[in-house]
């Protein structure tokens, strides 16, 4: 079983607008709503993969039920411990006509420290017989911010290795817990480094793998940058690989997630590098050319997959 | 006790973001959400003013539960019949940077006919010792657009006069249910005119009581037509007045509410045309100053009381 915790997923409300007006009455073409987040996004692309997945979190309020009711139907193994707070959603207003997505996110409830023991409590048991454990999000208010230092080493004594993603704080204390895998996008490593990597296309590499070592210092086990449409690059103790795909056209939100998704899949299968990253940068792929995040077509997996070209980085 | 009709609530939810990147994300300095759509504003400005008042409507779903224990607490009788679907949500973002509103209105659940039905037998109960019914606000999708004028009839023939709010077609098949009053805004005094009111300041009163006595000619036994900072113009069987507030800095939104709510009021208690309309247009000077729809401060209201100027119209 791959654990994928989600202390933060949201209800992601979505609005179709032809022509929004900023300063006025809207009335949207077309409203969605679906459970979200990165843990429940990578959660689902795991499921869809086929592999065993158990989605822990926590969840609450009618926020809450909406989004354990769109899970039921999902029938993915689901755990989300109740909170007394309201979970929270997340907005996105897609303007049709002049093809812009805004995109408004709520910081969620605040978890109190015995609603936080019952998810430790839940996600201690769930360790055993465990293959991997994916932390995936934002930290809800409440939590301590090296929250996922203290899950991680959890696991690690339960013999499970860990990926997270997160960023900031979250990110830069979790790195602490000695995560196998953390995978911050470029926006999130420059936040962590201090200095935007992401002026130059192609980014510039070596300053990309020195912020990447620096997380590496800090406690990270292997560090997997992604770079949109550069795809992967991932610094390890083996070494440094990058794994690019065919470039395709869409929308790369989910695409970090799927990404997370595959290694985490490489991981507890007990792939090697370069055989995880060319499903990570592949399923990214997929996911990008989907219309919705944690969702994919096999055809564009395969396709992806033949195409991604994964080269070994020499130190420079 | 005031019979309020509330067949399309809302869970009103307000992003306040420090200046919106209407292309990018953005993280909200505070999140609000409270039950909202029209006829729950008028509702709560009655049970504000003391009045004895039942809101009567429809509600499901997740949202539809959020908009139930948000009302729990006001302390209101509430009646909300249950439906499948989920309930409709708003979302209000406001540029605190900008002092721009943008409103995106959701259209609400599809409602059934048989749950449409168990709402009409809970209103028709409700009407026995009842003085007055207010109907107000869209209707869901899958009612019968002729919906309030049944309504209304229903009314009449348990002997309670009523009061409508609403716009478009509703407006326009509800008026032949002969309501003691309709309250349109300009805005949707025009859209049923099918000419624009809102050109001149102050507005061309010739055209508008023309638009008016058509909506009269339709089956409305008097229209009060809302025109935001020049108050109300009244055109009924007894003769026109006109209603002007004291000017206020401040939100409209929920003013027209809270003029309902006086009109109601005023139906109620038998006051004559003059009492009614200095209530309906403090009222809405008092809710415009006031922070949210449905709100008001006492002092306010004495205030804009004793300010309003009724002035009776002689036919031009």
């Amino acid at each position: 079983v791959i654990v994928v915790a989600a202390l933060n997923p949201a209800l992601d409300v979505t609005h179709h607008v032809a022509s929004v007006d900023w300063t006025g009455v809207n009335r949207p073409e077309s409203v969605r709503a679906a459970a979200g987040g990165k843990g429940l996004n990578v959660a689902r692309t795991l499921h869809a993969l086929g592999a065993d997945v158990l989605l822990l979190g926590l969840a609450g309020g009618p926020t809450g039920a909406a989004v354990r009711s769109r899970l039921e139907t999902s029938g993915m193994p689901v755990v989300l411990s109740e909170i007394a707070a309201d979970t929270r959603r997340t907005f996105a207003v897609v303007d049709t006509g002049r093809g812009h997505v805004a995109l408004f996110s709520e910081p969620g409830p605040v978890v109190d420290p015995d609603e936080y023991s019952r998810f430790v409590a839940a996600y201690s048991d769930a360790l055993t017989g465990c293959t991997a454990v994916v932390l995936s999000g934002s930290l809800p208010p409440g939590l301590p911010s090296d929250a996922y230092a203290v899950l991680i080493r959890i696991a690690a004594s339960a013999g499970v290795p860990a990926i997270l993603d997160t960023s900031g704080d979250a990110l830069l204390l979790g790195a602490a817990g000695r995560p196998g895998i953390v995978k911050p996008n470029l926006a999130e490593l420059s936040a962590v480094a201090g200095r935007d990597l992401r002026w130059a296309a192609p980014p510039d590499r070596s300053a990309v793998v020195r912020a990447a070592a620096d997380l590496r210092d800090r406690g990270a086990g292997a560090v997997v940058v992604s770079m949109s449409a550069d795809g992967l690059l991932a610094v390890t103790d083996q070494g440094m690989w990058h794994a690019r795909p065919r470039p395709v056209a869409g929308n790369p939100t989910g695409a970090g997630d799927a990404a997370v998704a595959g290694l985490a899949r490489g991981l507890a299968l007990g792939h090697d590098w370069p055989g995880r990253l060319r499903d990570a940068a592949a399923l990214g792929a997929a996911a990008a050319a989907a219309p919705a995040a944690g969702e994919f077509r096999p055809a564009d997996l395969e396709a992806a997959r033949a195409s991604v070209l994964v080269t070994e980085v020499e130190h420079s």
